[in-house]
């Protein structure tokens, strides 16, 4: 019923090739959960040589999507409705990662957080998300 | 006081290369607003050639980035603490806009606003945005 | 089509009676827009004579839920989805407005940004707020 | 180092005693969050008898408050800069409660995240909220 992580980044590179390209991928999914990585890519930083918000609202984004498909199955039809991303600390030197986990799945809008952290300091996150998607018929 | 597009630009492309390189570009400063656009890139689309939601978060962070400098100048310690997006219609077919307007200049914090639209329809906002920018010393 | 205030006050004292008993009313609606207003009241402040920030976020989800009235009518059956408040400036010593902009009705989603601001200071607002209602069948 | 419950109700009552008297209270503080509850109230319902949304923002808000407490002490000095708060669940029949976590004490800046409940139902979040208090000097 939940989608491997190699189905969902076949359907991810399918569906989004440019954001695929960049690296981006579904490593962990389970039961209201789904977990994301960028890696590290020195040309794509900051002044201050910082990962960038947008790099990290991709992050965010895609791991609500890859938690979408965990409630529904590898359907293409979820759009983004929302997103509130609060900056918590410089995100340096290393891959970034996020965990995706589930508020609430309703008939039309799937809501979950997200923790984001960069390789090797999960308990000091660099930026907390939430989101939701939205079904469309 | 105010930098124009063009200065705003030059210091964008010196601190943040890689967005630059992406096409997005200041086209309009004055009190209290900035104006930011995202060249039409058909390679950068997501299912449903739509343009992305990372691609509008950028431009939309790039834009109170902008905002910010109108408020204190070409200064790069300037970091996003939190912004909050909804997505309200797809966004198709030609590029995209961002105008930030000024909420309010605190001490600390710049608050605003972005309202984003395509190329001829600013009066179909395809998303609005609220953030803000905080100031490190 | 777009009910008056007095209409809307009368389903709101109706449908939520202790909102309607603490002085809140719907002062004006119009297409794409409703106006609420909260009237002084020296009993409710917060530390420093502030207007508290729930009596803020009351009045702002009044003033979406009134602006969800005139683009469905007097339908009980709409609830706020989700709301994001920034505050901006200390709110002080007068009636408390709040003025609710339309930015998107879609089939389930009704989403609206709000102004507020303290009688005299419409130029000063205290409060932004973005939000969404969702209808229920 | 950690303010007790009982000394966060006294100077709670103190600095904004029309909140106090609403019932609000709270009722745990530890090292990175704090606990707030709301005591049913009947006469307080909205349509539906639902728990209402100013009450739950109320609640969110107090427990964000608290939780600064467990941070920088019983300072009045600290104001509600943002807060993001979402729906999830009708909140019905009982006391509602509402546990703060911190995500990041930051020197101007404190970010936390709630978690609302009604009494029994722990793991059916009524409402997840986001929000920062600020200091002010």
């Amino acid at each position: 019923m939940i989608p491997s992580p190699a189905a969902v980044n076949a359907f991810f590179a399918e569906q989004f090739p440019s954001a695929h390209a960049g690296g981006y991928r579904c490593v962990e999914t389970g039961e209201g959960f789904a977990v994301a990585r960028w890696p590290y890519d020195p040309t794509q930083l900051r002044p201050g040589d910082l990962i960038s918000g947008p790099t990290q609202f991709a992050l965010a984004d895609l791991a609500l999507w890859f938690l979408s498909f965990t409630v529904v199955g590898l359907a293409p039809m979820a759009v983004t409705s929302d997103i509130h991303i609060n900056f918590l600390r410089p995100a340096k030197g290393g891959d970034l990662w996020a965990r995706a986990q589930l508020l609430r799945a309703g008939k039309v809008r799937i809501t979950g957080q997200v923790k984001l952290w960069v390789d090797g300091a999960p308990d000091k996150p660099v930026a907390h998300v939430v989101g939701a998607y939205v079904r469309i018929a």
